[in-house]
């Protein structure tokens, strides 16, 4: 806790500084970790190895294992990711709008960082060069927290930015890495009011839970997709079949990929074949409801929980709806509020899809799987808002900061 | 804590209809409130007799019992604030910004209402019509909590509105009182994230830590002010009294008035006895650092405690600093980031200052008191925010949307 409270302290410190550096020492700074990263590869991957092989040992799976590994390449991937923040506008400092007052002061609302973000993450280690380069790009200052399983290649990562920032004339405290990964310290940094101004968790649905559950730090959630896809009565089953297909089974794993499929009940006779065809190319597992089961005889029945959590694999969902009304409500019950789809050609339909659907993307016509800082040209991300507050949908640079009023005047009083 | 789910519940629905009702709907249930509330004073003065009756036998104090007495005229100015709220644009439904995607995906960012807001506040029974009125503009169910000294007023302001809303069409669950005015019902209200989507406290210190403390439902933090007057080296000494006797007096309950004074120590012999000669008419206690009270004999020695706190009355800390650096410094410890001021005829030091106060408000030789929605140019106010996720300094109903993105596309696939 000792060590929480310091680093805390030396992060603000450096924060204050950063706020007000220009956009050219930042940019030199981000290319000179960029070139670090590559330059003490060798560094990381022998770090990287001890994590590998203690998790390999205690039995972690395969594809969990990959997310934790590091290679030559992925090395320069994550240098490469550096550079392009390093070639981003610079959020900060811009003019919002701006006036007169009556009284003849005049004030401008200008962009400001948030100050010290705080990023609690799992077992990917290119989460902390990625996200420290997002927060240094935006005059943020970062505390970042991995997982345990990580914490021997993130020591190295952070070292190697740290040291570079250095070298570039910035306070090293600008990336802070917490080295204890027990629970208490986690919880005690949610609750550093004082130190941090805003909480980031990237990870699973639990992670993101208990971080709500016990941050007083303002929070931002991520990344949680249950998302859906309602096949509309006029809808054309062809494009159907291609865009269910297409979200579910391009990257089952990833948050925005589809968990649940909705079918008119006037096509669910035609669509649910067509589109089962298509899912079975992948082995995809169906779970539908009663009348799903009567359609599709491959299917097995589903209970509630099929309907509530996010599969992250080859298994989709299935229900077939009386109609719009029942889609949206379905959907307002289940839902992350993350992406959803309609497949119609319905302009109501549509119209009232897009408009009733509370998601933070909402699609006619076209795969959940674009949601994404990238696609959305917001250049890189930092993660996909579910709440309301502040940032929805992808994050990018822009929802680093915030932004202040400053009024000059010749001695007006009130 | 049945009451609270159910209300929740009933918000939540009530909310889903209102996000789409139109302008003119909104406007025209707003109408309809704003003559209810006059045409039934005779009830909620009746009501809140009682309730100041209650606290007068309770001990109450008088400026406390004057914040919860309502007469003829504060009903009128009640429903007139409700009218201002008509009279404002609607901040639903604004595409803030649209492009077509590579991909040929159409996209467009789109604002939509926060959905539930939550609003816990104390003895003023003003706040219901005013948050209640913002709240319906905006497009959000609202559910209020207020203080239990004033529980029968509230109880009467939110059944004339309720019952109005259902006379205009909308679901009368757009606006909920809780009745329960219990600790354990509050601190519960503050983890209803099922149903409520922003929590927004307003009142005093005590209030404001204990949602922070308690919710897990996102929260912005309102109306804590320790504002702070740094009188530079190079300032105009007249203007100078003038700004502070200003800030710190013509109102000195609110939180946009003035806390602490700061002096640059070279012009501290002059500045101080000229400054304090003109708070003399207003009889402000000055509470000073050992400088200080070398300088001025009839102030009081300051303890840290009196750097801290709001006084929200006719008191004033004073310190005597070394320059910009110490005076910036200063603030950074001790300042609620609300608003801050500095008198200087000094272009670096005026541009310093602006840039590395990290303030909700920054004014160059203005008093804080401007700092108010209404002044801003935002039209009516529901709090001063002092944090930077979401909305900082004055909200009015820009700070009550959030938004999503829209695509239509035809078929594709990523």
């Amino acid at each position: 806790m000792i060590q929480l409270e310091s680093i805390g302290a030396a992060a603000k410190r450096a924060a204050s500084a950063l706020a007000n550096a220009s956009t050219a020492r930042k940019d030199a700074a981000l290319l000179s970790i960029a070139d670090a990263l590559e330059a003490h590869a060798a560094d990381i991957l022998s770090a990287n190895r001890e994590d590998v092989e203690a998790a390999r040992a205690s039995g972690m799976s395969p594809s969990m294992l990959d997310r934790l590994s590091l290679s030559e390449a992925r090395i320069g991937g994550m240098a490469a990711g550096v550079r392009e923040v390093a070639a981003l506008a610079d959020p900060v400092g811009r003019v919002l709008s701006g006036s007169t007052l009556s009284c003849g002061l005049e004030m401008e609302k200008i962009t400001v960082p948030l100050g010290v973000i705080g990023i609690i993450f799992e077992a990917r280690p290119n989460v902390t060069s990625d996200a420290a380069a997002l927060c240094l790009k935006s005059g943020n200052a970062c505390i970042l927290r991995g997982g345990k399983e990580a914490i021997r290649s993130n020591t190295a990562i952070a070292n190697v930015m740290r040291a570079a920032l250095g070298a570039a004339g910035l306070d090293e405290n600008c990336i802070c890495l917490i080295e204890d990964t027990d629970r208490e310290t986690a919880t005690a940094m949610m609750r550093l009011n004082r130190y941090i101004d805003c909480l980031i968790p990237r990870g699973g649905a639990g992670l993101i839970r208990s971080v709500v559950e016990n941050a007083t730090v303002p929070v931002i959630e991520t990344g949680v997709g249950n998302c859906h896809a309602y096949v509309e009565k006029t809808a054309d089953i062809a494009m159907a079949a291609e865009i269910v297909f297409n979200a579910k089974t391009s990257r089952p794993s990833v948050c925005n990929a589809l968990e649940t499929l909705l079918v008119d009940e006037a096509i669910a006779e035609t669509a649910l074949p067509a589109i089962a065809a298509r899912l079975k190319e992948k082995n995809v597992e169906l779970r539908g409801c009663p009348r799903t089961c009567a359609i599709l005889p491959d299917a097995v029945p589903a209970c509630e929980n099929d309907y509530e959590i996010e599969f992250l694999d080859y298994i989709l969902a299935v229900k077939v709806v009386s109609g719009l009304d029942e889609a949206i409500e379905h959907i307002r019950r289940y839902s992350s509020h993350h992406s959803e789809c309609i497949v119609t050609r319905d302009l109501a339909a549509a119209r009232r899809f897009a408009r009733e659907v509370d998601s933070a993307a909402v699609y006619v016509n076209a795969s959940t799987r674009f949601t994404d800082g990238g696609v959305f040209g917001l250049g890189a991300e930092i993660g996909i808002s579910t709440q309301k507050l502040h940032a929805r949908g992808p994050m990018g640079l822009e929802a680093l900061v915030s932004y202040k009023y400053v009024l000059y005047g010749d001695g007006q009083v009130r």
